[in-house]
């Protein structure tokens, strides 16, 4: 089989890029295949959904931020339902680390980044499950726990369905006259020699080499370009050309909770138009909370980083003891309406860390474009990826980002590499 | 066991890190372990010991010209017989390639780096057994090999016995008080919490964390600093914390040819003081032949790399066929001399490629020091590092590198990394 662009992977981020690689080249054969039976099924469909505008370096604001814009287009205009739902993103904190990241709040403003301010007060004034003042609290403060004393809320931030997202690409990819092909799993790709004489063991050393397709569970595909876009898993492909991902997998674990002991955090007023908990990010815990509206759930998601191992697992499963030992007693000391709460369902995921900058990387290899590392920023960048994946196909220099925002191809490359460090980490 | 500073890895880089920091901390108890029987017995063994100053980065340059300073004080002052051979790199370009660098070439004359340009008949005249004109040959063009139309020569480069400079270190590093342990291997980093509660599961997410030593094959061995200086096995420690150790390791295969057809490679005169070839790189081939003078041999090593798989081997194997299929019909071409020759002995080592700047890391996390990711130049910028080691082990902003000249520590960090990229790549 042969076609001119191969994409690898129908998440949210190989979609993307089919699609603007095929609304830019109409005339290409542009196929998608992925391992699994429809789009959006792997790490798409394990993530919480978050969107957000809310980073301090210029690199990534402009990623987020257009492709926010994207997306409210594509529901706003074009009548995708992506079922975005704009409850804005809250960091609780303590005053030191609150204080340390003056600077990049400032910057963010400079950008045009939509902050507002709550002081401890007017935190638990609002939301009157919080215990913010941890004080005299001997257990919380034997367990090191930080009182919150500042909330920080990004306003042009909220929650997508990742499915409808993944399926609103792939649908107008299919429109195109794009192509895609389910339970089809990339195996290896293919380098060839440049110049084929036909003889046994080439590719050679002293020959110039290209990646002219993949071997798949369904056969060999060449095909002129080919995009990795396989997200934990690019490193099985990447590996054996010795191409480094540039990042690491890493386990990150969802909890579901559906308890009418959490009714007050579905009736906050005064933080968003839909009167409920933003999306919470709890203080030096690596958690955040995400309320699902449509469910009347809440999402938990886990993200400690140093001390979680890294490495790709076909099947990764959650730990529940990861709640009830790790998380649970340090979040009833914040919101004791979780108290005896336990989750309804769990699943766990896979993202793809740059631990190097955590910024995602757009690099060309001959052959092949890989995309990718994107430290589980991928969905909320996804759109300004596709772009830039179909800007470094079609050799131009800079990608035009929805909006009219132009931005260097190169700079998401590897040798070219010219990012803004990101400054707001929590 | 109980060690104030616990050293994984008796490789140059871990041998330099320990007797810097027991240098600078004569009172503190300094341990290296290491899996092998002997100081330098892993990678460090299976390099080919070439130093070179020629970089264009003033982050490798500096690294790797006062490392240089220092070996030559070593051996000329101090009076340990490194076998420092000053030989000189060559890197025979094509014309196309030889234009690309041109920035470079200036940058490193800025800097101070000692370079000779020669032409192709210089070149010619210089090594009769080179072939420099490809021209004609309708072999050579259908492989695709460039003719030499230049030479570069980097003067302040040439070859360090590295068996002799790890035992230098060790013997250094004993004489101050220092203690190893060979035959110890790390099983894995141990976790702690802070503030232990002395509860089941500990560390808990919301407890600070600190590496406090490791489990060896000995047993465990605490430590108030462990520094990470297991080269390409470095992962397999650092993937459990979820610590990227920011490389990949990759095979390199190294072979030895020892042949009287050679003997005009061991009789080159003009190019240094001792008469023969420098250690050379072949142009667009990835490999480079290094005399070895005290045996009168030949080294060949292969670094190709797109196309070439990254993974960490137990046991990694030199594939003969490298040499006969892939390296052997290219190097005729250019070393008729080598017609028929066949190699007396090979091995295969692995280097720790750092991708995305090709530049060695720094980096600390709570309670360890990782020290790594120098992409096949840790023996030739290791007396740098080691010393950016102990000045991040003191909490120093500067490192002192030999010669009084001054360091960012932090500039070889990762979310402060701060380098000048690398332009100088053939």
């Amino acid at each position: 089989m042969e076609r001119d662009i191969l994409v690898i992977g129908a998440g949210v981020l190989g979609l993307s890029s089919a699609y603007h690689l095929k609304r830019r080249n109409p005339d290409k054969r542009v196929l998608v295949i992925d391992q699994l039976g429809g789009p959006g099924q792997g790490n798409t469909a394990k993530s919480a959904g978050g969107y957000r505008n809310v980073f301090a370096s210029e690199t990534n604001y402009l990623l987020a931020d257009s492709t926010i814009d994207w997306f409210l287009h594509l529901q706003g205009d074009l009548g995708y339902d992506l079922k975005l739902t704009r409850i804005g993103y809250l960091w609780l904190l303590g005053e030191g680390r609150h204080g340390q990241l003056e600077g990049a709040y400032e910057k963010m403003r400079r950008m045009g980044v939509e902050l507002r301010t709550l002081g401890r007060e007017e935190l638990g004034r609002l939301i009157p499950d919080l215990v913010t003042g941890l004080e005299g609290d001997e257990e919380a403060e034997l367990m090191g726990l930080e009182p919150v004393d500042v909330g920080v809320l990004g306003v042009k931030c909220g929650t997508v369905n990742t499915d409808a997202l993944a399926r609103c690409y792939e649908s107008m990819f299919l429109k195109l006259g794009g192509e895609v092909k389910y339970n089809t799993a990339a195996k290896g790709l293919i380098l060839r020699p440049e110049e084929e004489l036909g003889i046994p063991g080439e590719p050679f050393i002293w020959q110039e080499r290209n990646v002219v397709g993949a071997e798949t569970s369904r056969g060999e595909i060449r095909a002129g370009t080919t995009v990795v876009a396989a997200g934990a898993w690019s490193e099985r492909l990447l590996d054996p050309l010795g191409f480094d991902a540039l990042m690491r997998p890493k386990k990150r674990v969802m909890f579901v909770f559906r308890d009418p002991r959490l009714r007050g955090l579905m009736a906050v007023e005064g933080l968003n138009e839909h009167g409920v908990l933003p999306l919470t990010h709890m203080p030096g815990l690596k958690i955040y909370i995400k309320p699902d509206l449509t469910e009347g759930s809440f999402w938990m998601a886990c993200a400690d980083d140093f001390g979680r191992r890294f490495g790709l697992e076909d099947d990764p499963q959650p730990e529940s003891a990861l709640y009830t030992d790790n998380i649970y007693p340090a979040l009833v000391k914040y919101l004791p309406c979780f108290k005896d709460v336990r989750p309804v369902n769990m699943w766990a995921g896979q993202r793809a860390i740059n631990s190097y900058d955590t910024i995602p990387v757009v690099a060309p290899a001959p052959g092949m474009i890989y995309v990718g590392a994107a430290t589980g920023n991928g969905i909320l960048k996804s759109d300004a990826l596709g772009r830039v994946v179909a800007a470094l196909h079609a050799g131009e220099e800079e990608a035009m980002l929805y909006g009219d925002r132009p931005f260097r191809v190169a700079d998401l490359g590897i040798h070219t590499r010219d990012v803004e460090m990101e400054t707001f980490r929590i």
